[in-house]
């Protein structure tokens, strides 16, 4: 996906956040969002891939505030947030009618619902009291666009590029399905903290390790995948995969660059660009399938 | 006021909005982007004066878009739908108990509530048909921050500097009040077309020339008013005025940092930057009276 003009200043918005996470020091506040507007200045070009812009962006930011998790007790709390709900949420999942087919179908519809944890994108935070009841609202509401059936016969060997922290555990849901299904699983995190998306480090108390098959991570803290930094294995794999599963808008961003097929991309629709993109208005619930 | 971290991407979030009403040719917006990260990189130092920084950002995006009012379109919606609910305000305003004092602190309560016409502030805009439910609702309300009493007996010479278009015909309201009870009037409107604000060229077709003694502008389309571009005749004005009244955040933000007494301050808080320094909440409706 190509930068938007949209992209500057919501990526300034995310330094400024990311700031206040990290510090009270106004003058370092001050100085992490010139340190934002160097990286614009030095990169912002129109047809750039957003994540070109929005890479350097964040690492400039975590380097002036000198901080490489500025979002850790955001993450807590996202993880202890979507611990508390799991069991509402897999009670939908598993208390629908039908075979493994409409499980998996389900539990996809509530791995997109997940990507709503996920803080700090300019107009659209879910807080989180309120997330139970939006989850039964998104769920009754279904997939905007559904490409789940055409996803069915491509289980075998399944790469899943997980997102945040708290979604990561609804996404336990759509492994189990997979696992099911019989189907094999390459789990990938983020190789290092960034933004609220999951790291080893994340996931090492939980029996997520024991879900997939294998786990990589992206080899950095590079938005999405940056495939420069990325390592060979993670690579293979994806050539390799019988299908691709996706998650959020930074592993979209990344991913649409490239050519690796088939993929389907699991994300709640948070920012216009995205939106006009991947083709569907902010808010809605897409799972497409490229092939 | 100075200017606030967050004043970097709003203003910024601005330029893409000018460009957007100025044009469908997307490289150029990508350019005006580029013209306010260049602006932002020269001009945005930690303890300037926020207008400082916004003044030169919207001139450089006009330079770019070659166009010297993007809001035009904006401003006359403005205006219309000022003009189309103003008799309703007027009621408001009229029908109440009282003698001219609380007609007056009615009418300054409907031109703080009238400042709301101002379109483009992230996060907080109005659109046009809840405008009238909206009146209503924050004129039960009241005044969040409220000296109009101490104002009653500063109204023999009065300089108003106006701020947008459309909330000027809900200022005349004020003008009336304060003619009624005996004050002069010196009317300030822009130099020239600065976001939605009002200049001489919006209300020549008014009949608000002839409730003003006097009317004149700040010499110039920058933000609020820029001391160095100002004329002459209007720092007088403001150095003789009994009272000054003051509308809305770039007035306040500009005049916040001269000493000129005693000044009204007359606005929503559209953002918290403003909202911090004045010292209320976002959504305010505030007339702040400073001896």
């Amino acid at each position: 996906m190509k930068v938007h003009p949209r992209c500057s200043y919501c990526l300034l918005s995310r330094v400024h956040l990311e700031a206040k996470l990290s510090t009270d020091d106004e003058e370092l506040m001050h100085k992490a969002i010139l340190g934002g507007i160097e990286v614009l200045r030095e990169k912002y070009m129109p047809g750039m891939p957003a994540a070109e812009l929005a890479t350097p962006m964040h690492r400039k930011a975590y380097e002036i505030l000198n901080d490489n998790d500025p979002y850790i007790k955001m993450k807590e709390l996202s993880n202890k947030a979507a611990a508390k709900v799991l069991p509402i949420i897999r009670s939908h999942v598993y208390n629908g009618h039908g075979n493994d087919n409409d499980l998996f179908k389900r539990a996809i519809l509530a791995a997109v619902i997940g990507n709503y944890f996920d803080y700090g994108v300019m107009g659209l935070d879910v807080p989180i009291d309120v997330f139970e009841e939006t989850f039964i609202e998104h769920f009754r509401r279904g997939l905007d666009i559904d490409d789940t059936d055409r996803m069915l016969d491509k289980l075998s060997n399944v790469v899943y590029l997980a997102d945040n922290c708290g979604e990561i555990l609804i996404d336990t849901l759509v492994l189990e399905a997979i696992k099911r299904m019989g189907g094999r699983i390459t789990l990938v995190v983020r190789g290092a903290p960034i933004l609220n998306d999951v790291t080893l480090e994340d996931i090492k108390d939980d029996n997520i390790f024991e879900m997939a098959d294998r786990v990589m991570t992206t080899g950095s803290n590079a938005i999405g995948i940056r495939f420069e930094e990325a390592p060979l294995e993670l690579k293979e794999a994806l050539e390799n995969a019988s299908l691709i599963i996706s998650k959020g808008m930074a592993n979209y961003e990344t991913l649409s660059e490239e050519n690796y097929r088939p993929i389907a991309y699991l994300l709640k629709v948070k920012c216009d660009p995205v939106g006009e993109d991947i083709g569907a208005n902010k808010g809605s619930s897409v799972a497409k399938l490229l092939e």
